[in-house]
């Protein structure tokens, strides 16, 4: 019997130090965990620190998600020179704060979305990132969608231009778990805590994924939030999703928005229309994309995330309809890596190809994407949907992005060795 | 050998004379001729007078469509004591005209939608009907989508409380055939003849049903109108659909809009996402419909009009989801007077529906829905969009309605005699 | 004022008599009625006399439906020297004696499905009309369902190839009517009335259309009756379809089948898997077909008539997938004679389409189809599926057919006229 | 910073060894891996040892699935006192030897479906998997499927009487990689190894489900086999799935079906029709379920796995409809241990769920599911399929079971810690 690793090939392993263990941890940590056993990967993730703030739920953690160590000092991480990269998966409010600090050190900042809760913070995480940039440091943002096949299938259609001139955009991100007028208070509902409500949550999901399908920006919006239960009961331990208020009858005002609309201008003239909302009874998890071009359109919903509709408006007269593809072929983005055509992925499968790519990337010294300049521009539509709501729904323009702040080229979806 | 009908039982004839014989003429037509053979009717519609300005296309149509005579001078239908009601199937900008002209002289009148193509127009034509419905006279105006069983089912449901509090209402009408920037002019295009563009000829449907289902009227809109295709190839005929440009290469101003996008304030509080457009590449005609409340949910798609969804949050834990009623059981709206579970009707049923539930009306002597002042309701809201539109997207109010105005108690859905 | 049908220019009539006046009888008289009015027929169908047995039904049938007189002898329409059209619509056991009596008479004849009970009866019927055709007398035997335009669009294609050779059917006709343990007897649960049960009712349908879409037939089956409900409580009527039972309490035995399996060999080697059933709790009219061939495939649900899928095997790597087509596009089958793109048709439209070819190939000269020989080579594979059921499910091979019983190049789609 | 395992509290690791490194063996040592992750597991896996043919593939696998060891002799594993588990992942000729020496060698076994290729085989494996329960040795066939949320779902509404006495069964697993005639030859088109082919390798995953589901055996059947493309290019590799041919020219006979269809008959009377299919073009990994009972229905495609179809009958009449159910709710089986509702699961979730409830059971002493005579049975009704294909199709029925043979009473879905 043999041991199967010879010493001698193995690259440095690269050092995980994760901040954060909530819903976001569980999904990144299995990502880490599972990232190089179906990629190549030019280094093998390794799980050295989690950090968190209660001493006994961040053990329990970090011994149900594989790291080596803990602490309660975030600091820790940042400081610790065996780390390589620090991965934020605490509440928006400590993103500034935490990556920051993570970038000045020389780590690789994986930071969950949203980048901050202002765009003024934005700025300077952008601007730390770009400085970093030169450094030799790998900054990205976790806007993790963008790795469902289907969806960086999308991109790669409309990018070849396989709908031809995009005219309409249909953003809708739908979700129930806020209707019942009893589901408690969390701190997601907060706004100090989380910056924003459905808008910020889960509306700056659609609003990066129809920029980067689509491949231009957003400069223009006209939108209306609205708080549609306004006050929940008290819950007890504050976390993220679901559970039961107490029992104490106290009801606490929500801060943030459940619902958000609003209609957006796109670089090249395109309209959009975009929905945020968690009170959209019925609807789990519908992340739904529908894109008009002048030759074709796209359709897709998360609730059937392997799925992607395809209408091609040059097909033959009489053949012209949706094809419902099913995004598990050898040809699909990230698909090689897995299980044969037709056996579909799961919602953690989008971390582990963000993992993959942001490893391959750190290891080739290219710079991944969503790259936090990209999260800016996201950070400012949201900006501007609140001010436009404030304002009577009036459209409200973006800020013309400085011409240093344009993106960087960034590295796109890994391929797998199925 | 004999004659099934023995004059003496024979209720006097429903006399009808229909001005214009286009597209809607053919569909109004086929209802007249078809809905006492399938529901039980006071009285019997007989094609008597059809009306229209080219002699021989005129010649055409009303053989095929049954007529008995003919005439290009539509006051010879309004002053025909020989008719009893008069059919408006002409484009929207002689409506006001001729409807006012016919309820003056006594014929009960269907008007096809829009009522006209101002509120002022409106405002008068609802003025009328409420002095000639004084006189026993009916008035009805076309919004005939009323009529599809599932969104019949839906009113009722929703008015029974099944779906609780209304929170959202998503509403939109879907049509690709300006998709193609080389489809050729048509009246529809012209402001001078259409008076409006998607928002008017199909967003309007949309905003009816929103405001009949849930039950509540628009208070507020916010919304951009946009010509996505600002010009196209002149026409020989200037027909209302479909066709192909003539050679000339001249193309010629869009004077309407292709798209348009709004939100929208309910009595109730509810807050609508409305789109129309006949630019969204792929779709053919879906008029969807999604409607979230406290308990429950609808969602409905014309694409698949025999189908209507329906959400219960109230249902045991675990079962909770969409169900997909087929709308053709004996219990659904007008369903009764067809075929059995599970064969569907089609789009021109919705007609027949109009049609029995108008004749009802007049046999009974009640007020068929909807009438002049839902209608005029409608404009209002098409109107306030475009005043929106034209203020950058700012929120506009609806003027409040009149007491007076306020809508009647309509005739609903008929029964069947399957 | 003027009339629109100057007298000379109109042809001939073509003067129907019926027999019958039960649920088919509504069907095929609101086609009568309709067919010309959206299609360009050589002669306007004049519903001339309705025959049938009760008396009082019979007056309220023919002045629902539109006849000028009525008679309860159905020799009296087959000698009527004015009636140049027979339609049967009586219970199976009927169709032998009247379509006979008919061909012989020099009358045109439509004689709904099943075309007789029996083999035997089919032969002698397919004889007749073989005798009868080379004296210029057309007949059709109404497997309406292949008038549905995705299916005529689904035979195309496949006739042209796009589906490559054919290898696998899948052929379903589900219905849940009989679900109910205590929905009552109706004439249709009793041999010999009706023949058959599931499989001589509806089977029949998908037999023959999966035959008529892939060109070839069935040559030999392996096949399972059951009936899964084998007592029923009495009813007053006996009608058709739906009702409740009387409260006498009494149950009667059904005498037919209400669920049948089996499978099927076809001339060209691929096999096919069939279903009928009325006990398929929740499918309300599923008649579902999927088609596998080399290059592709098609898939088809009856709940959903206005859609077809579509999938091509040579599309591009990473493209394909089932392409849902509305076939409500002016390429498609009937669908021009109708109304714009999505707009979608209903039930009754597959015997509108029935009779407007069925008028075309009278007017013509030309055969319509399917033929009595099509509906004997049904009737044969219905025979062999029973006789293998009582054969322990043995395959069982169909005689091969006599040269001469060839069926004739039948007349196909009609177009339309929108 | 502190280290989150305390060696004291730690239970023994339950260290496995596997057998094979194909396809299998990547799904099978990513569930070992993550199982303890998301559910609370009496015991922590540890991947010991790897066992191979070819050295270096088998390095390169062991590397990537995160095993210490690895070995060219199986036997290497089942004697090593060191393994608790042993997990058999090779083609189906070798599970009865290796199987029946773990499980004298007191080694809790995992045998991947089929058992073994021969009922015979089938039946001293059972045998032996009883001997061993009895001394605490447990054991169970990779049937994974069962672990699907929506099926296991779907079991328990069964089992709860919600769809009523069954009636019919409609069970196909369709899938299309043979569809390309050019596609290579693999072993598991060989009968030697593969022991079947479209019948035992996926419509054995049907049987198995709808003997589960129902709770109740199938006791005859009648069936087709079929080989539609009979050779195939010669492959260099002999992977088992996928790849291209060689370019030899060479063909080699297919030696197994590719096409499986049979009826069959369950202990309670129903009937059910199954398909298995490697040729259904468009059909990627259709594994499909339709249940009709007396008071409901279910339905399942695996292409949408998150999803669960229940029709209720007893709901209120116009409210019936197959409900579209996300299985992500925490009430479902396995999803509390997951994502938030509406958060898909994927393909491997299966095994991480069969490999947490195989864990559970070993950790509590109880018998796993399914056992091996459940498995025995499977391979009852592919042998009695084999044997009335030989026969014409002729229903043949299946041994009656030795009342010793009955299955034990296995330890059904695992909770979640979600």
């Amino acid at each position: 019997m043999t041991s199967p690793h010879p010493a001698e090939t193995a690259p440095a392993p690269l050092r995980v130090g994760m901040i954060g263990y909530g819903f976001m941890g569980a999904a990144h940590s299995h990502a880490w965990r599972t990232a190089h056993r179906f990629f190549d990967l030019p280094r093998t993730p390794e799980l050295r620190t989690l950090a968190g703030r209660s001493p006994e739920a961040l053990a329990q953690a970090a011994d149900r998600y594989g790291f080596a160590q803990t602490t309660t000092r975030w600091q820790d991480v940042v400081e610790d020179p065996e780390i390589d990269v620090v991965d934020v998966c605490t509440p928006g409010d400590t993103h500034h704060e935490i990556a920051l600090a993570a970038l000045r050190a020389g780590k690789h900042v994986l930071c969950e979305k949203p980048l901050a809760n202002s765009v003024e913070e934005c700025e300077e995480l952008a601007a730390a990132a770009a400085e970093a940039r030169a450094r030799g440091v790998r900054s990205i943002c976790g806007f993790s969608y963008r790795r469902t096949p289907a969806l960086a299938y999308a991109r790669q259609l409309v990018q070849e231009g396989a709908v031809g001139e995009i005219r309409q955009v249909r953003a809708q991100y739908l979700q129930d778990w806020l209707s019942d007028a009893d589901a408690p208070m969390t701190w997601r509902l907060q706004k100090d805590k989380a910056g924003s409500g459905a808008l910020g949550d889960i509306g700056a999901h659609v609003i990066d994924l129809a920029q980067w399908i689509t491949g231009t920006d957003i400069t223009a919006v006209s939108g209306t939030l609205q708080t549609v239960v306004p006050t929940r009961p008290a819950a007890g331990d504050m976390q993220g999703l679901g559970g039961k208020g107490d029992a104490s009858g106290e009801r606490q005002q929500v801060t943030v928005d459940d619902l958000a609309l609003f209609t957006a201008r796109f670089e090249g003239g395109a309209l959009g229309a975009f929905e945020a909302t968690r009170v959209a009874q019925g609807r789990k998890n519908a992340m739904r994309l529908e894109i008009h071009g002048a030759k074709g359109a796209i359709a897709f919903d998360f609730e059937r995330m392997n799925e992607l509709e395809v209408y091609d408006a040059t097909a033959g007269a009489g053949r012209q309809g949706f094809s419902r593809v099913l995004t598990t072929e050898p040809e699909h983005p990230y698909a090689a890596a897995w299980w044969p055509t037709g056996h579909g992925l799961g919602y953690e499968h989008t971390f582990t190809h963000e993992i993959a790519d942001l490893v391959r990337a750190i290891g080739e010294g290219s710079d991944p994407s969503p790259s936090f300049e990209e999260a800016l521009q996201v950070q400012r539509v949201l900006a501007a949907v609140e001010q436009s709501s404030h304002d009577a729904s009036r459209w409200t323009s973006l800020p013309a992005p400085a011409p240093e702040a344009a993106s960087p080229n960034p590295t796109d979806a890994a391929g797998g060795t199925r």
